[in-house]
């Protein structure tokens, strides 16, 4: 039986040699129970779950190709990642890369977490997963969206239509990433800043007025690690943030962040919000706990300059069943304008 | 060329070893031509069509790690199962699970067919596939469904934010399911039951009132085979369900199953459904028969007394090309309010 | 420990062999940086990106089953292809069949190119891709659409609800395509037609007035390939089509095609669109050079008689960095009521 002279053309057009894929394909899944006072048990995660696709072509010279394609979605109903209606997440939450890696270092183009986020999950205690007791989404970038003009539902920590620069390993220590977006409309809802109702300062889908950057730098060297970093985002918000870990034994590590968001372009009443995160990771037998406290002076609300400091204080403790599979118990306490209870107990599968 | 610090530090941090990761992936392609009495020819399916990742992990002493994920599509238009604006099924609408299994049997999170409906798959004579010639929707369920509260055009057999639990198969021969779901909102459009149009029994995005929950218990020895189950749902409709099979020869495998719905607290009139259903499965040579037969009293319809009766006859035959692909027709009758003949002609194919 | 009895019956009654599957997953991510006149630099896309899922199971006597399952997204956001609320693509926007192969030729149900957009797409300078400075899209198919009757923001070159037929290559040379659509309604918009607002010629959700269908010949013997093709789609519009290429020397193809549409069963005015395109693929070193130019008289538009051509001009230069892998910039100038430069610089990967 021959093979179709189309099929065949085209194979040929396009110089594709399948024949040496190598795809690999890796995975969370993460589901547990919850309480959160005022709620009702629920069934929800802790990570991240996901289903992703990467591949590395060795090109020769030390040049390689690399792509990755994640998935995101929801263990407890099997959604794409918050969805909720036509607001749903991209199939490709998690990121959607390709690019070149050589002596120059690594440069990707498309959509991924930026610079600054990636970089602040490494000092975070929870490891800057979503989890309701760590402290990433809320205490540990003060706030902080990445991306302002998105869809309504979409997740604040990615940059779309960006390019991803990271440095070779300097010395074996230093490492510098930079991300730079276009400015391109990503359809988010108008969003009145220092405008007023009928005439928003973004209007719905509005083009950035400035061009989006996040800059992280990175130094570690044996047990000790610190980052800085600077974003601006499309609506000209900006945050800085240091950080630093120390492991004084290898099951130990600490860690505390800072950081510090000023939207004086786009809120008229208390720009600049500040926070902090202390937190341990310590490993004890198959066993690691961890450990979490930080705070965030208020955050802008218009209309209100009488807001009440966030103050989250957690435990959590992990089991380890083999190298890519726990159980796990968090706990958690957050005080804001109401104060609330957490905890969670769930397991977390790799593959 | 060094890797990026911070991918390094994130791999150690997450302690993800995926070197010996063992996806697999599995699904089924299963399209045919459909006519249907009023209907022009139309391109359609038989069975469900799916593409999934699985995976077990063996943790030592008896005990492993369980993954599933299920996406459902529809091979003739290339959409998510039931795509229709935004009320499309989830990405994962096979299932999203993940848990242990070990001596004390296996325990699961996430969405899937809830144990009543999963069991009953195993004594309908199209296998429990939602082919129109089959009978598990309408008739092998009473026309009962176990997520009233999902969304619009969401599918009716699974709980969402559940627990899955089964025991070991006690003596080579008894099973017992388990599945109960936390009572958490999905997304449902107002239901006016026993309220009315302006109060409704319950309202748009409703927590269930009770914990969904559903039973079943299998006994298979040999030859023989039987169940019974009970399920009750977010609106407190509930089902029970009885069947068996008997294999005289293992060519021939006859069952029958009998159910009844009770749904007094969120219907007026008729609340009471009954539904049977016997068939056989006849293997010949390369070739299987299917023969069904069953009858649906009266579904509750408000204001509608007069109901009839539903009566359906449905013969199919499978021919195998291999143990994964084989060619298939079948034809039904199905009398109710309207009397309608289907024929399909198509290919179901497993990889 | 025992697997589930349900789990074990249900496996039995499907007659699945998982064990000898046989996936291969393929894709192509393509991202660059464009610049179009009027607009900001932006990322972008100049290939479609592709995840896919096919598999081939060899049923012996040189019958074989077949299925391909592929993902289209947008690499710069990470969503399905052309995501805009509730008028995203299908999932498996890219193909979605299964089918069988013999003597007898190739069978395959779902959803596909047409065969005339198929083999269209060996006799572009471009490849077929929807790149802006390729021809495909606007010029290649004289604007015309395959598939009307879909929803808005849907593509327009493909049939829902088809069965493909390819011959064998008979003699090594000829090839015969056909493409044959059910008559089913895909949630179209109104389109007013030849009726009036009021009284839309085909009113939202139609059913096709007559069946879709498309046919295509080939003819490809050592440097010389020819083909012709006709389709008629939903709302009978007609379009005709013949190309060819030679390669003069291995290194170069030289290739030209000619197309009409014919609109007049459903507009009133300018009812005929011509177009024609020229190009020549050479390959020099690890470099490929694309050129290609092409006009279009004037396409239908309503109650706007003094229509301009489009005329449009493109370079593009591949530099391949392995036999999957390779850089790419394109320039265009296209000129219609407005003239718009185009340049894009980017990645194109196969996995």
């Amino acid at each position: 039986m021959k093979k179709s002279l189309v099929a065949l053309a085209l194979m040929g057009a396009f110089s594709v040699a399948h024949a040496q894929s190598s795809v690999v394909i890796y995975g969370t899944v993460d589901a547990g129970i919850t309480k959160l006072t005022g709620s009702s048990v629920a069934e929800g995660k802790r990570d991240n779950n996901k289903l992703g696709f990467r591949g590395v072509e060795d090109l020769g010279s030390g040049l390689k190709a690399l792509f990755q394609l994640e998935i995101r979605f929801e263990p407890d109903t099997g959604t794409i990642e918050n969805t909720s209606g036509v607001n749903s997440r991209p199939l490709f939450q998690g990121q959607s890369r390709v690019g070149l890696q050589g002596d120059f270092g690594t440069v990707r183009l498309g959509r991924a977490l930026t610079a600054y986020q990636e970089t602040s999950t490494l000092f975070e205690p929870w490891y800057g997963i979503p989890a309701v007791a760590g402290f990433q989404t809320d205490l540990q970038v003060a706030g902080y969206t990445s991306d302002p003009l998105s869809q309504t539902g979409n997740s604040k920590n990615r940059f779309s239509n960006a390019v991803f620069y990271n440095t070779p390993v300097i010395g074996g220590i230093f490492q510098v990433n930079v991300t730079v977006a276009a400015k391109e409309a990503n359809g988010n809802a108008a969003i009145i800043g220092r405008g007023t109702a009928a005439a928003p300062q973004f209007a719905a889908n509005a083009i950035p007025t400035t061009t989006p950057y996040s800059l992280s730098a990175t130094a570690i060297n044996g047990p000790f690690g610190a980052y800085a970093a600077y974003e601006k985002n499309a609506i000209e918000t900006k945050l800085w943030s240091v950080g630093a870990y120390v492991k004084p034994v290898d099951a130990l590590k600490v860690m505390a962040t800072y950081q510090q968001q000023d939207q004086t372009e786009n809120v008229l009443i208390n720009p600049k919000t500040k926070a902090w995160v202390v937190g341990a990771n310590y490993t004890v037998g198959v066993g690691k706990i961890l450990l979490g406290y930080g705070q965030k002076t208020p955050d802008n609300v218009l209309n209100n300059p009488a807001l009440a400091k966030t103050k989250e204080a957690s435990v959590g403790y992990e089991y380890n069943l083999s190298a890519r599979t726990f159980l796990y118990t968090d706990v958690s306490n957050k005080r804001a304008a109401t104060t609330a209870n957490y905890v969670a107990l769930g397991i977390h599968h790799n593959f």
